[in-house]
């Protein structure tokens, strides 16, 4: 990893969501390891931090987290918007090569048994914190953030710095059918 | 209201939230009136279209919320950054003129007994699915789509326009202490 990516206070780690960013939810179970594409994740709490993802039954991804109880929630950048979107689209059940198949390279972090996705812009591990009502219900499933980091360049002293960075490290937010828009200026009020 | 309100079709209104904006929750109940900013406010479901929004146990809104059991999801702009910061930082239970105070004007839709800010760039109208164990343990709220409209000058045909759209009328993206991103570029993956 040639990107300088730094630990983030606990209790400032649901500032690398607030702004609402797509992120790609990763995890390893029984040495399969996967990556897809959300929108929809979301702050919960802010100490111990806690986080909301949907997770259709549908996805590979979903069954790893309820077999290892982990995951890691990462904020992808504009430099990878083909491998958000085809990370979204391809399912590891029609193609057992989809990560190769579609850009992903994955790196660990000692003392965390989960594959995180290079080039993201910030990552958080997870515990799945089990709620199987919503989990069956809603596909909701709530993680407390046990660990997290950012690429410096562009989140660092607690905040993001969008504005000073270089344009290809701003988040993704996903509209609808392959349509995203990058973040954009900062506002003080 | 002088701006071009259009109703939404159900089966798209989580495309006013996709993109993660910071949002502005206002409920009705016994003849009070409130309006209070979040940004922990999430698309959950498509058709029919459900979302998930955190409420702190302080807020009066909240109150409202368990008492009338609806409430309004609205996206503010560009134009509106201080009365967003302004309605987060006030409470009603300290200042009971707080709407007036924080500028907020008020209008409703034929049909629906709630508050709506005027000068969103959209609006979704939720019921309350009861959900004890969430609200007590996360003070996380599940709310039904049942309407919603956008500002057709930056929501139509189904998305948002931002890109050609007056600037003024981009979302805000919170992340801590008053410091927000608008929303930016479009990209097509």
């Amino acid at each position: 990893m040639s990107a300088p990516i730094r630990p983030v206070d606990l209790a400032k780690a649901y500032r690398l969501l607030n702004h609402g960013p797509t992120v790609l939810v990763s995890a390893r179970h029984q040495a399969v390891d996967n990556v897809m594409a959300a929108a929809w994740c979301c702050a919960l709490d802010f100490d111990p931090p806690k986080l909301t993802v949907v997770l259709d039954k549908a996805t590979r991804t979903r069954a790893l987290i309820e077999g290892s109880g982990l995951f890691a929630i990462q904020v992808p950048t504009v430099a990878q918007l083909q491998l958000t979107q085809a990370v979204g689209n391809a399912s590891l059940a029609d193609d057992p090569a989809k990560l190769a198949h579609t850009g992903v390279e994955l790196f660990t972090m000692e003392g965390h048994d989960l594959p995180l996705v290079a080039g993201c812009s910030a990552w958080l591990v997870c515990r799945l914190i089990d709620e199987p009502h919503n989990q069956q219900a809603y596909d909701l499933f709530i993680g407390e953030v046990i660990a997290a980091w950012a690429d410096e360049r562009v989140f660092r002293d607690g905040r993001w710095h969008f504005e000073t960075a270089d344009p290809s490290l701003r988040s993704l937010h996903h509209v609808a059918g392959g349509h995203y828009y990058a973040i954009g200026e900062a506002l003080k009020a």
